[in-house]
């Protein structure tokens, strides 16, 4: 049997299903890179029947991420990329017209085969689920030749159905069957008994790579996904930082490094470089709004804090023997004090490229100025504070509404007020600026954040950018370093007042309205937090306007 | 074999061990009645060597939750309250001193077994080994009738040694034996594995209680607990939010609820009432600074967010087949809008008690007057607001300095100015207010928060209290409610510039220096800001001045 296990991420289709977790393409487009530098081995890119946007997003991620070879990829071939699509016609055209551009297209089918699904939800025969199943795994090979099939609620399914299901998926061309634990409630050895009854009882499934999609309920996703592999299963879906729907998928960061740690004992391995996991958690955890907490294994931020010195003193002694994982071999070593507030534009960029921002143009003349605001005020610039200051150039929506002054006075002896002034118009930074409409708005408030939010809704009801109003569902601040100089890093979830149920994606069918995330970066917190709620404003109404349009 | 796995929560030993997670005593004793009403077995309450600041609130803890019959708690007896101590005479009698007065107590003593910790760290023979666990066991159980011991280290150590060293300490009167996973490498299959060679090979094992202690460096604690408890063991150690040294340890939340959503499979039960856990969650992660992830297991906020449609209508439908967990299990179910501004002091008292706040006398009075301030700018008060509260006025610690007054300006477009007004001299609130000095410092700096934390520094160098200053290690702010008038909560991690390595806790002895946290709560972030800054400030202060006590 071979070693070698699959890393399929789903970061950004599961991933992206997490409340308020919602991506912008460029923002996609970026994790991607990420992705495949890391060296994942396919990238579920999305679910292009859910929306034009997502198809959009999902085809221009085949078009570069999975051509090209991406600075520091650790294989020579670019990833698979691949989409989700219902069993029917039109998702799966819809599907292969978004991969079709990628060097590996695969498309990713499924149908539920459980009794419960099939009786209330598909409302189709045991005969029935089987011909679609035969026709449209096969309409699916007729465009693409690597095709996985998911039989949705696996766990659920009668064992004798599953293989006839499974069997029916191989024999009308599917190439890779993944067995999710939809439920989400398999103990380990559940679940791996279930993987190898698969392997001995499915006809021609010896031509097929076995899958394990496994949830985070009970907090067994990684011993679900292991027990899986030790049956035989040898590709392993994941998230970054296990993030999806509920508690989430397996960590791709856990279940890679307990491969790379065990390796004697598995004599397994998978294709992921190791040094990249830090970087790629921050990255997902910056631009979907989800933190980590501190305790969370491999990339919390205590994962390699205190450990004891007998630890330090064997590993010093005996560094082969004892299969011990070092903060270097997850990238998660703290590089300080790399820039000032003389260094140059040349420097700057240099260091953000070997940081993986290659930042050129006019995006590199923009962070630079920033940066150089910041060295004025801040004397320790650090790694962390050069990606907040250019992942705020790189992740900005389309500004309809745009920041251009902010006055606050507050404290324990008065009324929080705030004085925003507003720019709208959509004209870019420095360009045209003359042709914005400016818009100057007073408020008080509870506190100070409370007063520059309600000064913002004013205004966006005032031009009629979003008259219901928003409702802030999450405020959170960090500091981006330490120290009390430090850059505050300000991420907020709003829902609309006014909109619709969300029926455009079917994956989305029961929840009631969609999350926006936003996020912004300043040394004054309440700058920040204006900024961040403009963002997320942003990003709404740009969400809005792309809904009317395929309407 | 009985089917009832004991839970022994180790919160407030090894999770407080957690980086920054230091708590006071007040707050451990809190923590301790939520355990209490959580239905846990055996609460560790500390490591009463480490100091007389430990030991003291480990007493107490053992004279009050030790020995009363805490509202809700699920069973008739009070837990037992147990103590850490190395294997010296020292160490037991300390320990003993503090758990003594507990109607259960019990001492956990260790030694290390490995070859690389008896060569290095202790410098001792098998035989010498073996000779002191029989002595110091001994000498426990002439003490107090219910012993743990842990060969530390067990996972590298020979196994017929362990046998050996594990049998000695039956002899000598142990009756748990927990086998901690100390490396945290291991993976379920060969945890398991050691755990049913150990019930097979030891001589009088039987009449024993087998102990599992997992941490989650891999993503695998729960599984490596439940695969002992699947291969005998029938005590899980355990923490609230999976706390503890680095990725910490088993999680209390997802061991219980793998347990009992599983009955069925398992064939298991525990003593844990699940509709507790939320509660406890969330005072665990308020206490300790340490935030959980939205994507946890149980306890995490989307945990039970977009249950897609086809699993709520199975389980409308099928209930009892299905084993799914629902929010209300745990806890997890919202109420809003409890309290009004018109709202009396009775209705308030009765709705603390009702959340688990038994709230009386001074204390009510303080908390009723923040409240009505709060319902003065806030429309709908909220459990979670009503907590906020009373938790501020709980876990004040001793006020060195005290915040008075406070002024702010900032914004965009000027130089961020604070300025503070802070009381010294120890008095409570409204009492002899006259007696204590008064501090106006206003500061200059990058933001608001950072002029406010100078403005205090400054304060607090220039009367003597602190003259080395701190530094800012960690900055957040969450808000405790939906919406936009949401009370926020700011979290502070800060560490002394002059502090010595801390010498005092054996357990720390290679953590360079101690960290405190501190928080605050206001509908104002930056009055928040003061807060929390002045509540860390105050515990440093308290803690500096135990230890030269203590010297």
């Amino acid at each position: 049997m071979n070693d070698y296990v699959r890393i399929f991420d789903t970061t950004l289709r599961d991933g992206e299903q997490s409340p308020g977790a919602t991506m912008t393409s460029k923002e996609k487009l970026e994790v991607a890179k990420t992705l495949s530098r890391l060296g994942v081995d396919i990238i579920e890119a999305g679910f292009p029947a859910a929306s034009p946007d997502d198809l959009r997003a999902v085809k221009t991620i085949a078009e570069t991420v999975g051509r090209e070879q991406v600075i520091g990829r650790p294989s020579s071939e670019p990833p698979t990329i691949c989409g989700l699509a219902r069993a029917t016609k039109g998702d799966l055209d819809k599907c292969w017209e978004a991969i079709a551009p990628a060097q590996k297209p695969r498309i990713h089918t499924f149908l539920a085969t459980s009794p419960i699904h099939r009786e209330h939800k598909l409302r189709m025969s045991k005969a029935e689920v089987v011909a679609r199943i035969r026709e449209m795994v096969g309409y699916a090979r007729s465009l693409c030749e690597d095709i996985e099939f998911s039989p949705e609620d696996a766990g659920r399914t009668e064992m004798e159905f599953l293989y006839e299901a499974l069997a029916a998926a191989i024999e009308a061309g599917a190439t890779t069957l993944n067995i999710p634990d939809t439920v989400g409630y398999t103990l380990p050895h559940e679940y791996g008994e279930r993987i190898r009854l698969i392997k001995e009882n499915v006809p021609g499934i010896e031509r097929c790579v076995i899958s394990v999609h496994c949830h985070d309920d009970l907090g067994l996703a990684t011993a679900n996904s292991l027990s899986g592999v030790l049956n035989g299963a040898r590709q392993v879906e994941v998230a970054i930082n296990g993030i999806g729907e509920r508690a989430g998928n397996t960590s791709l960061e856990e279940i890679a490094m307990a491969i790379q740690t065990r390796r004697a004992l598995l004599g397994l391995r998978t294709g992921i470089d190791s040094t990249q996991l830090t970087r790629a958690s921050r990255l997902v955890s910056k631009v979907t709004g989800m933190v980590v907490q501190p305790n969370k294994a491999i990339v919390g931020a205590n994962a390699f804090a205190h450990e004891s010195g007998i630890h330090q003193d064997g590993m010093l002694k005996n560094e082969e023997t004892y299969e011990i994982m070092r903060p270097e071999t997850v990238g998660a070593s703290r590089t300080h004090l790399v820039l000032g507030k003389h260094s140059g534009r040349h420097a700057f960029g240099a260091r953000l490229g070997e940081l993986g921002y290659p930042v050129e143009g006019d995006n590199l003349d923009k962070a630079f100025a920033r940066f150089k605001a910041l060295a004025d005020k801040k004397k320790r610039i650090t790694d962390a504070d050069l990606i907040a200051v250019v992942s705020d150039e790189l992740y900005r929506p389309v500004e309809h509404l745009r920041l251009d002054g902010l006055q606050v006075a507050c404290g324990s002896m008065g009324l929080p007020t705030a004085t925003v002034r507003l720019r709208s118009g959509g004209a870019k930074v420095g360009e045209n600026d003359a042709e914005d409409a400016i818009h100057v708005r007073a408020c008080v408030g509870t506190g100070p954040v409370d007063a520059v939010f309600k000064a913002i809704d004013e205004v966006a009801a005032e031009i009629g950018l979003h008259p219901d109003g928003v409702e802030l569902l999450e405020y959170t601040v960090t500091s981006v370093t330490e120290g009390i100089d430090a850059l505050g890093e300000v991420s907020v979830r709003v829902r609309s007042r006014g909109e619709d149920e969300d029926q455009l994606n079917p994956q989305r069918e029961d929840t009631s309205q969609r999350v926006y995330h936003g996020h912004g970066t300043d040394t004054d917190i309440i700058v920040a937090s204006a900024k961040a709620y403009l963002s997320a404003l942003n990003r709404l109404v740009a969400a809005r306007a792309a809904q009317q349009k395929a309407a």
